[in-house]
């Protein structure tokens, strides 16, 4: 049994940006030597997240403009009310606000992925590709594969 | 240590249609022979996904219609603007129009789930069920279930 | 190769309330003796599930707020029509009437999250938690963490 673990890091565009990070993880599968098992992409970030869907800059643009309408950006977010917030205070973020990106990471689910490897590839689908979304400003993020197989 | 792979295809009809694959599921997890370990179950397409929840037709017509207040399927989608689109082009799909099942599937989540395996089983709790979700037209479709474990 | 179960029992409180539980996860993959992998952890419950993000009051108040807005409790829901529902009849249920819980369950996306282990840890970010959601009322809830590595 085999288990590989790669970690890379990345600066990412502030708004709600995707970077297509699927060659990136091919490679990682394709380093770690297993033929067949199970690949974990995943986000340390709280305000981050990996998704697997099809990168196009229509849907990507259509996405943005559905998770703003439902988490709007300009309300009342208790998470950044200096008044309230007593808890895991980090300055930049008093100042910026992020209430808004913690709501999104959560409504979109999970951290990261788990993708099926056979033949020493990721089974993605004709269309799939491995992003990583960022929902907050622009930041240093890093993403985490580990892959476990034979 | 054991690896185990099994693929399944189906037909879905139309609209948003949920497959109940659990019995399927269950016995790829008896022919892997894995006792304890992970079962991956995994949807290779960007408009469906693989969910556990309860199958009951009264709360898939709850999701249904909450699914489609939230995206509406007739509004103005950015991946079928014929005029901006330049990439991934599937000529059916600039027919029919699939930028709501796109943005459906994104905000469900992963393509897949991952549930543990005990004794031979999946430790499924009372009512979960695994589906497969249709979040797009009648298609041939397919899902892939990978586990891992002793 | 290692598979290291670990299942722990919780009486959640009503509402929408959110346990961390990242302490016991972490004494169960230390427990487990897997160096590198991956732990998942899985709630087998319908109306709950497992997610990793901030701990923070104020946040957990704005995503309660979110949720409530986007899958209302006073609207109609078909999963608690009498007159409709001939399957899965949970006497207690029909009285109290989850059919919200159900639908957020679905929205908030997978049952369980998958979560890298390296160097025996969970590769948690700083400001990651594991917690377990309760979105249905006060209840007996238990969650099941599976460690599968070297």
């Amino acid at each position: 049994m085999k288990v590989f673990q790669h970690e890379r890091q990345l600066r990412t565009t502030g708004g709600l940006s995707v970077r297509d990070i699927t060659e990136e993880v091919t490679e990682a599968v394709r380093e770690s030597g297993v033929i067949d098992g199970i690949a974990c992409v995943y986000s340390p970030h709280t305000t981050c997240c990996v998704r697997v869907n099809e990168f196009e800059s229509g849907f990507l643009e259509d996405f943005t403009e559905l998770l703003r309408r439902l988490v709007p950006i300009q309300t009342y977010y208790a998470l950044y009310d200096g008044e309230k917030r007593t808890e895991n205070i980090c300055p930049e973020d008093m100042d910026f606000g992020n209430g808004h990106s913690h709501c999104m990471a959560m409504l979109l689910g999970t951290a990261g992925e788990s993708i099926p490897v056979r033949d020493g590839e990721l089974c993605l689908g004709t269309w799939q590709r491995v992003m990583f979304l960022e929902l907050d400003r622009e930041r240093d993020r890093r993403w985490i594969v580990q892959v476990v197989g034979t």
